[in-house]
């Protein structure tokens, strides 16, 4: 199987490229053997390039535990640029079918040079049912959580995917590997959850990290941070243009008047090969 | 950069052939780069394959954080695999120069492919000014050594590499991340050391869990399983040939009436790639 080996901000991506060749029926698994960082290629998660009937192109992602999520941004900035410098589309901008519905990516160009991909991520779902979280109200913004018996006052967005927001004083004093899991799981949130840990660092910019349903803590998630920004002007912490720094490096995101978040960052690829299976 | 990634019971090498390309000068922060999991190919360590003028080859091996160790046991079955089928040396059995001294490696072929590699590790050391640890004595055989106020029972050996064994009654319940990096930076060992946990199962088989030095708690490490067939026989505690069972797998272990120990184990070609640098 050919692939290229991409990364976004750390969070990184086995590209598969489903027009060009044949693969296994059973993706989940195989997303498990391509993931494992000894026995395979060794990535977060695989991400599949695929044709559609609504967009140029339909990316389908599986996570390294075999699980496929809903979305995911860095993945689909990877791919965008993938899609770009492959010939399969040569716009600048194209559409990509999702399971959280069509995306538009665009790719900054600096002489002929990607340099960034700009991703309108669609708008921001708060209504509980929608999330989806068991809480009452028309949206969970400064609600509190009981986690084995300490609490914490949680934010609820889903981006197509669902997350729960908690603002701590010190990210780096955050024990997201212990409570991560605990909340990940948590019997308020039936379709499991991410989880990020945000410390405000001033009115444009935020320190972030996340916990990845089904990938554990991770260098950087892209609907993760368009979350972040939402629940941040929903608390009224920041402006509606922020930078977020994660682990992997920064993203900047906007939720602009039109309801929608877009989010800009890098995306590179690290090598390519042939893996065989 | 062209490499081919390989892994030997999940302890994993990026194998690359300076025959055919030049490297960079600086060969140990390649190696960082290269190894890293996110932003590099991703690897426990990088393999180099050199001409050699005492031997058929010549390996140099380079640890994720750029230091170079003396010899690694499953470095070495992936490297006599990939020289063999590269066709570099077409036969089954060749030198291999290390700084670990000179080599041989044996290839077992079932209908033309390679089942498993059998290596003479050469003879292990026992005096502690050529392992080194600063022991009195002939050899360090169930010696007592204080660890932050605990004590601990220890055999060491060289392999061409040092190596701290130590017996527990159960592996699985050993603190290996937090007693390991303690005891590699041991006062008393002056070029630190590898640490092996190992559980007697019976006569003919032992568990053991690894800490090696500047790589962390791996998989599986051959260098180890060596001195653990050694240490175990100087203990009276098994035969002089045992099956070792790590975390990535099993390894036959036979330490020779000749003194030389020989290790046979699996090495499996992963995917081959090329690295963007």
């Amino acid at each position: 199987m050919e692939f290229l080996k991409m990364q976004g901000l750390g969070n990184d991506f086995v590209v598969v490229d489903a027009y060009r060749q044949e693969l296994p029926e059973d993706l989940g698994s195989l997303a498990q053997k391509v993931c494992h960082r000894q026995f395979g290629i060794g990535a977060d998660g695989l991400v599949l390039v695929l044709p559609s009937e609504k967009a140029a192109v339909k990316m389908r992602i599986f996570n390294a535990d075999g699980s496929e999520p809903e979305m995911c941004g860095n993945g689909i900035r990877c791919l965008a640029k993938y899609v770009y410098e492959s010939g399969l589309c040569p716009r600048t901008e194209f559409t990509v079918e999702t399971l959280a519905g069509v995306l538009r990516p665009e790719l900054m160009l600096e002489k002929g040079r990607i340099t960034g991909v700009k991703v309108d991520m669609g708008e921001p779902r708060l209504s509980p049912d929608r999330i989806p979280v068991l809480f009452a109200g028309d949206k969970v913004v400064g609600q509190p959580l009981e986690v084995q018996g300490e609490k914490y006052v949680v934010t609820a967005v889903s981006m197509g995917n669902p997350h729960c927001l908690i603002f701590v004083d010190d990210v780096s004093q955050t024990p997201v590997k212990s409570l991560g899991p605990l909340i990940e799981v948590h019997p308020l949130f039936p379709a499991k959850i991410n989880v990020e840990f945000v410390e405000i660092v001033n009115k444009k910019e935020v320190k972030m990290r996340v916990w990845e349903r089904g990938a554990g803590e991770t260098l950087a998630c892209g609907t993760g941070a368009c979350a972040t920004v939402v629940a941040c002007a929903l608390n009224g912490k920041t402006d509606r243009e922020i930078t977020v720094h994660l682990l992997g490096g920064d993203l900047i995101l906007e939720w602009a008047p039109n309801n929608h978040v877009f989010m800009t960052g890098p995306a590179e690829a690290v090598f390519e090969g042939r893996y065989f299976i």
